[in-house]
């Protein structure tokens, strides 16, 4: 059993193998257009898959590449396209450390390692949910809402490519060859098992993120209704002493109290009282 | 008939019984690595089904764990994962009281109190739904939406482990396994029924729920406006009196009335007509 | 041909049935239990039925029960649990009119009224629906929206019962049992007919629903738009003479015109003018 | 071949015809109950087809009433429910016109006439979109919203129309019946076909609705936020003169330059700087 | 084999080859009359298939048109419907270039050329969000809302003639013709997979539009707490500058330190002592 592990699907030695192989022009064509979905195609005598490893940068980016495979009953051709870390490092684990005398052994080991590399890329965006969930309530921010967006954008992407992966696996539990042979079936159906339940956690996460957005949008409007209840209090509270003192300032005769030695007290006076009383009447409709 | 109450998956006897009943290791990894979906797998010469019993502590977390089933057919292993106090407390009462003969009758058994334990959850939201929707109308407060996100997020949870059980109980019917004998189909069919109930009834829930978020945005919304009411009437109230006491008080010559003797009493006047009018014009728009 | 009509699930006469016909122990248990799903299952040699009359109070309560039916060979069992007013005179009305020598046509009978009975709760909530949508846009007040809530609430359960129901009417067409005869087909065709009508109409009284809710949301944000308009326009109107006034109250020197004998007349010349100008200014830009 | 044009489902003859032709009596009470959804159902060797054909008056009003057909071997039942002009007007052209001598000839001319019908209705729901968008950005009011809402409620109805139709239309092509030769297949997959364009086109004109229904949201709130806007500005304008007046208003002693012959040039210079250094501040923040 | 390039559906010629290859009626009226779905028909010994090449102006417009294509075991016929430069250009390079000797492979060619008319509409697509995007959170105004609404229409328009498309390419694939041979089938999957991947594409373009609508209406939110809080802010740092100037303008006796000579400095320091401490509870409160 021999694998072919090219690293570039321009490689000339691709069109080698298609050759020796018989592999269909279509599909070499696939890996080297890129950007396919993930999916699995039958060929004259062989399968054609393509995989679509993810990997999270320490920015938070998250990139999603393909992964090409051609099984055949005795070879195994495996393409990257785009620089994935994640899954290079996973290959270059496997040549060093597996010896499958069989091909489809050799095809799960390296679509379980592309499945495994999901599980870095959820962790990242629980954590930073968790992170968005913890300051939107307390401090609302648009800088928090740049982050739910493109928390949000990563998540479409992450799940269209869970969702298609998920069909692959489901796909080839199903397929009628003979090129993967029956004791890989229990291994196949926990593949498929474990995409389905990242499917579930990615759902969950864009239904946590849609709920942070809306405790964010009432977080917002809740505050605008606290700035306009302390304007509405400190405008009014000072109504009485604007108008009472404008009062005593008009320069009409028979102002009540004016003559008297007092007058300015209580003048002031005046004014503590109807503040006094319009902040009692505010209190009593629960506007502070 | 043999029943393994197993309290810890990393228990050593695991593997004993593991290479006796010929179990596969990818379920023994299934039973250790913990967090599965609810699924129902069929092995060699037996049934691998995770169930997950729901807890639902005082202080109202929701905690959903995995209990792992191998039914075989002369003997039921469980593989209890994390801590239910729940469902100890069930499988300690059926090691008390029940004396089944066959290990379906056991396996059945014991997803009926895995089912059972879910009614307690759905008791605790609908009654935490009750406060929230008492509560949402007349005092809405950010607390109040907190309670409403956690609840949404609890039930986001529940639904997600409850449609998975549900899915187990209608794959578990339609197996052609001799493992469950035919009499306990009423009885599977019966689960199903209380799932598929339950999973209704959490659906009703998120939509009171949704129904509740609508309520407590138009309330803020609402309050708004109402402060904007008082601010303006109040606003509006004082206008004429400022702009009256400001004209008395120019120093120019030749204002209307400014050497009658009442002068003060014709400026006050002036003020209250002026302020009644605004009042009424205000009262026939409606904004107060 | 036998017609036990239960009024009590817990009579012990269901008991005597019970074991005289044989019925399954979890039937009787589902009869005891209550709160069932609408659903059919196919028992020994009868049928068993779990039918959702509903009911309206005069209050515009929705309250739903259930009816609990075996039909056998040549006998019919009623269970009716809870209190449905609705329900139980029709089923009086049966006892005096109906003279069947059949056992399936006496159930149809009584599924066609339960059915029948779904019409008053519809006409309830279509006149609640209209009523809510005169008031919404004219006068938008906390008490429609609660009504829109309850109604919400509401149509919420009767579709979960319908939707159950038109399942329940649909398998029961496709059962093969020789327990329905073959001319009672387009009966139950009716009835599956009649229940995905009334359906159609719960979905759309809930779009029109969500449709008043908006109406509401966008009449109060446009009653805000309005108070903010005339707070402005109030608001500002006042500011020219507030500041005129000011400025001819100082007690500075060289005012302009002080002097002249028409020193008001000119002050208060000034602001109407200004007043007229930033009238003006806030027609062009369309502020009332 | 014969065909019977009934204009009133209450008209006697319609039972003639029924004993004749040994029609259901469930199928009698369908045609005379009126209300029904679109259906096709198989009688005994006969066809019951109900229609809905829909008429849009001159005011925007949608009406859908129902058209039922009995096609039977040699012979064409049509009973027309409601008042519907359109479906009138054509089954009069036909009378006049079309001379097949085919059952089922027949009954797609009818039934193309009635599909043909819904043509002026989504003409109509077109026109009116574009002049809900050409108002709802520039002019935004509340009449706008509720032609929105009328529209959306026709839209509704219609949608609920053509979909039961077109479940029609799919069934008739698959019905295993001689009434219905197979040349007319071709006819009837294009009306199938007419029908999802037509559904097609009512499902964009709702999303092209709710986009309407956001714009008006938005607009709205973008006026608000401009009052707001204007209102800071001219508010925050005034706020230095009315201070700076006040100032030198006191009847203090010792305030600056209040002994020169200038100052009043001075105190409305010092207002002039004081303003316009806030509007430069604001500008800087973009306020206006 | 025989390649007919019709250019107008209304073209004599279309009748002439009607009659010779026993087109049917319906389809030739479906060329002519034009707008119809993406479909695929068989007729007697041809298919009839319908496309929707699409074509982006410079100024963003989508037009969406229809091809007709009859594919006949020795001939090829395409009407084009409509003024699709695109669609018109890549078939006179057909014609230039391609030496098909084989109808079905001319076919596949015509219908990848339309298929690969899709990219540019959706890169046109791709950069409008991300212009969309980049204005959205810095600089919201109508005028980016007028575009989200545009591109939201031709993503409804584009998404609607994908699907039809997508759903053709599918049953073609699944058609028991001999008018495609067996090797054509890779081909036609390709096509597939080509439409799947551009629905998934509009299916995110349409997530990412309604995303940039929720950030545009949260920004506009955001804009209006901030001119709140700056006008609550401003309005209140001058109320007690007015309320003291206008205590020392009364024309009362016996205001404190209204005879000290450092009156004026009194009175104003008064004024920066209340209005600093009202700053600073504001600042407590997080106001600005």
């Amino acid at each position: 059993m021999t694998w072919h592990d090219l690293r570039d699907p321009n490689d000339r030695e691709l069109d080698v193998l298609a050759e020796r192989y018989h592999l269909h022009p279509l599909h070499i064509e696939d890996c080297r257009h890129g950007n396919q979905r993930a999916k699995v195609e039958e060929g004259a005598d062989y399968l054609f898959v393509v995989l679509k490893p993810v990997h999270v940068t320490d920015a938070g980016e998250v990139s999603i590449t393909d992964l090409d495979l051609f099984l055949g009953r005795d070879y195994l051709i495996t393409v990257q396209e785009g620089d994935c870390p994640t899954v290079r490092a996973y290959l270059d684990q496997l040549h060093a450390t597996a010896n499958s005398s069989r091909a489809d052994q050799l095809f799960y080991k390296v679509a379980d390692g592309v499945v495994d590399g999901y599980s870095p890329a959820l962790d990242w965006f629980n954590e930073a949910i968790d992170k968005i969930e913890d300051t939107v309530l307390e401090r609302p921010s648009p800088s928090t809402l740049q982050r739910v967006f493109s928390s949000k954008r990563g998540l479409i992407e992450l799940r269209r490519a869970l969702s298609n992966m998920r069909d692959v696996a489901s796909q080839v539990q199903r397929l009628e060859t003979e090129l993967i042979q029956h004791d890989m079936l229990p291994f196949l159906r926990d593949l498929y098992d474990h995409l389905a339940r990242n499917l579930d956690m990615v759902e969950m996460q864009r239904d946590l993120l849609s709920g942070a957005m809306d405790v964010y949008l009432s977080s917002v409007a809740n505050r605008t209704n606290q700035v306009m209840k302390v304007l509405t209090v400190l405008g009014t509270v000072a109504l009485p002493s604007i108008v009472i003192s404008g009062l005593y300032g008009m320069n009409t005769k028979g102002m009540p109290w004016i003559d008297s030695p007092y007058s300015s007290e209580i003048a002031i006076g005046l004014m503590l009282v109807t503040t006094a009383a319009l902040l009692i009447v505010l209190k009593k409709f629960d506007w502070f």
